[in-house]
């Protein structure tokens, strides 16, 4: 049979933009269709955007889904009549039976029509998935020919289920499994979907396209590393992590494929991953909210120190603007150390001291103890917003995973921000994190970002005189470890205590973090990289006995 | 055949507190025992409380379920060896094709032993509503006799699905369908309930026993009102809305129930439930989360009174703080309507004027327009926290729906608090519930709580001078119509238009909602009264291009 040339799409939607989805769509095809492809495959929802989460439930968004996929349509009978388009969107789909009013749907579309679709069979409704919620789930299968050759098409959720539509591949003849995703980056994902498909391909004896989605959504990073494997399992190529892309195959039979494009098979170093990850999320947060710049606090330590560094990364120098606010608990080298990071980075950098802001309440309100503790913090959060008021900077949270945790902060007041880019990092890998960015930068002989002090000195929230983190919490190794067995895998007091940990102490951390869940409501929107993140995945009633 | 007499037992459990729960089992027990009762109904997962949200995937919450039924049991069997009890609550059920590892359950306990189970078949994933997300479905039918009465059992949600296990009633000739609930209250809901229950009665020819929680958890409000229909679908009596009760009946047959207990069968006037619904909402936050007190800031208009006068009802005027914080903008009537309602309440009352609070942020970072504005929205924020920093007090936010849809307020400010009590109540009900709640204080020849001045006069934030709201938003009728359209009734800008509403103005609020949308993630927590209030229902994207 003659060999056909297909292309994977890797683009960056935004939810509800159909009109800029649209233009993506064009621009990739344009490309697909000048390098000769037949075929060229986009992600999950990529007419929409994803995840579109109860907008699904708005007749008048379904209706526009349509109308956008109509338009891209005859626009392709105009331009590329020969190209097959598959692309992924919501459909409406009333239902007596069904709360819903749509499926997540992928359709081809051939010389200006609408030639087949297929519905979403699994949805997945866990973690940071809704959509049991919001679209009912299909049944028929759907696969088509390009030059003879058989091509079967099934959606992200699909693969990961056993006795799914995949196990049907066999009986159509498929020798191609189109995969549309959106798939959420998460640390080490990556190389589980690589070995997920390649079982499934061998299984079948079908050469799998694996197309994702790229770029930040709210909390979720989707990662692109679009992949294709053939049938005996082996990668043949992927697509680039993080960024845009679009790759090209010449297939011959399901055991036989040739990358156009050369890319590597090698996935990217672990620390390399979670710093882009973190940097798009961010970028793209900024960019789809259509803000120009963003603002921080810098204190001297590490949190700050990081985000900061991450900034300048993901928006350019010019964007970043940093903020010292110190007190009486100040110490000089926090100044020091928040002075030489702005230097370090060429950021802008302004020193705004507090007591002449927090005094009149220390004096009005007669406040001592944790009150007067709170009371810097929210004055800080008050100036932030007031510069963002009057400048028009998004204000960035600087919190990490750990303190978030247990609640280790002052609501309204360090906790104030319109995105947090650590909020899903524990604090471990806040350093690791730190020592990787130094580390890239000498390697290519540029300054380090960050001061070598901001990483080895102990941490504090210097709201009393020589406090530092370890009065209250124990060792960050202990802490991340312990929450790590909580949280990230939902194990009891009494698991945790048969592991060997104190059980005094893994109380007291459990308590802290269920009665946290109040503070992390009310916290910013930030990058989610881990398996439980809160929020989304950990959802916990606020009024509860279960400590 | 025999009477039998059996007990609707409608009590307020809170999540996680398996002891506690226990303790209001044993105590509802110990009543309709000695009441002669034969067998006792309670709500949905009284013994965990509900809704548990994720905690459902932790197995340790399930065996802590577990045990609490045993422990049920045991004691059942050495104090009340022949009351049957019918219970419901969260049961592990591993199953490898599904994400969640429990049913929603229920249980007989006859004689100190388990004698059968039923789990809910149809799992609600809608409004505030996720069971698909955490429980596995049951497909078995359960029943029992009864001094030779048949009796079936179902769960909330199973009856308002057509062909669901409710049509299975007459092949198991059931006299007495008994449905356990966990049904929150929404405004007109209570009809609705006996209707589609006295439906079911004459279709299926049984008798129906609807067993309710009672209670606030969170944002949702239990309204109890458990009642029991004869098989000829009419009302044989209705327990207390908003309270714990005990409802006792004699069951002849499905046609021939008597209340021994005597309630009404009318249902309270709407603005009185309303009312209720926010008082118990507000009580049982309080309680249920150890506060011991609320304080909250006064400003002299509607909004602030009427949460003032919800909080005495709801905790007593010793419980209740206010504290005005007038600034150079307030003008005199406001602080007089703040003085007079605080002496109508009865409670304790301070003035702390922000001016000297407000100056050094003006002075040193040189504020002005919206940015000079907020920061004395943000100063009083702060107060408050300090305040109950200090004195251990919850903060109540003020805001009403109105308002936190379209976003006109100032985030870390006049939103800053833990509850927000009137937090789903529309700005036009706001003025209707103070009218009303004056007209009961006069008809009860009390004083009316709410000053006359506060009802009357013109809304305004007061942060410029002789700022009005309607300088910035719609007359608020008109205002309040359009959210209801558009966020309600989740209908389109056009097909608002098409009602006959001005395109320009429907789009501008249709932008302030969608927008207003990261604002309302970070507000607290308060009391959800219509079918559609945000957060739990309304879940859209925050990075989202649909305006």
């Amino acid at each position: 049979m003659p060999i056909f040339r297909f292309a994977i799409a890797q683009v960056n939607p935004i939810v509800g933009d159909f009109v800029g989805n649209l233009e993506l769509i064009k621009t990739a095809c344009n490309q697909a269709s000048s390098s000769g492809a037949d075929l060229v495959v986009f992600g999950e929802m990529v007419i929409s955007g994803y995840p579109i989460e109860d907008l699904a439930k708005n007749e008048s968004f379904l209706q526009d889904s349509a109308e956008s996929l109509a338009n891209l349509a005859a626009w392709l009978e105009a331009n590329h009549p020969n190209l097959d388009v598959l692309v992924g969107l919501p459909l409406a789909d009333k239902n007596e039976q069904s709360w819903s009013v749509a499926t997540n749907s992928a359709v081809l579309i051939r010389a200006g029509r609408v030639a087949g679709k297929y519905d979403k069979h699994h949805l997945p409704n866990y973690s940071v998935f809704d959509e049991y919620r919001i679209f009912n789930s299909g049944s028929d299968y759907f696969s088509f020919e390009v030059k003879g050759h058989r091509i079967g098409v099934v959606i992200c959720e699909d693969i990961w289920q056993e006795g799914g539509p995949v196990g049907h591949t066999k009986a159509e003849g498929i020798e191609l499994l189109c995969v549309l995703n959106g798939s959420p980056f998460e640390i080490s994902k990556a190389d589980t979907r690589v070995q997920l498909v390649s079982n499934i391909a061998k299984k079948y004896n079908c050469a799998v396209a694996y197309s994702n989605l790229v770029g930040g959504q709210d909390d979720l990073v989707f990662d692109g590393d679009s992949f294709v494997v053939s049938a005996n399992g082996s990668l043949v190529a992927r697509g680039k992590q993080f960024e845009s892309d679009l790759l090209l195959f010449d297939f011959d039979s399901a055991n036989h494929i040739s990358a156009i494009t050369s890319q590597s098979v090698e996935p990217a170093d672990e620390l390399w991953q979670i710093w882009h990850a973190l940097r798009l999320g961010l970028a793209d947060y900024v960019a789809k909210n259509s803000f120009k710049s963003v603002i921080l606090g810098l204190s001297g330590g590490i949190d700050s120190a990081l985000c900061a560094a991450l900034a300048v990364d993901a928006l350019g120098k010019e964007r970043v603007f940093g903020v010292a606010m110190p007190s009486e608990y100040s110490s000089q080298h926090s100044l020091d150390d928040a002075a030489d990071l702005a230097r370090r980075l060429d950021i802008d950098y302004r020193i705004e001291p507090i007591a002449d802001l927090v005094e009149p309440f220390d004096k009005q309100l007669g406040l001592s103890g944790l009150a007067a503790e709170n009371i810097q913090a929210r004055v800080r959060g008050s100036l932030l917003m007031a510069l963002s008021n009057s400048e028009g900077h998004l204000v960035l949270t600087t919190g990490n995973k750990t303190e978030i945790s247990v609640g280790y902060s002052t609501i309204y007041g360090d906790s104030v921000g319109g995105f947090a880019p650590i909020k899903d990092v524990p604090k471990t890998l806040v350093w690791e994190l730190a020592k990787w960015r130094n580390r890239i930068a000498r390697e290519l002989s540029e300054i380090e970002p960050i001061p070598e002090n901001s990483i080895s000195k102990p941490p504090s929230a210097e709201l009393r005189p020589g406090q530092v983190d370890q009065d209250t919490l124990p060792d960050y190794e202990l802490l991340d470890a312990l929450l790590e067995l909580y949280v990230g895998q939902r194990k009891s007091v009494s698991e945790i205590v048969a592991l060997g940990f104190e059980r005094e102490l893994v109380s007291k951390i459990s308590r802290l973090v269920d009665s946290a869940e109040w503070k992390r409501r009310q916290s910013a929107i930030g990058t989610k990289i881990t398996a439980i993140a809160f929020g989304r995945d950990r959802r916990l009633p606020i009024t509860n006995r279960y400590r």
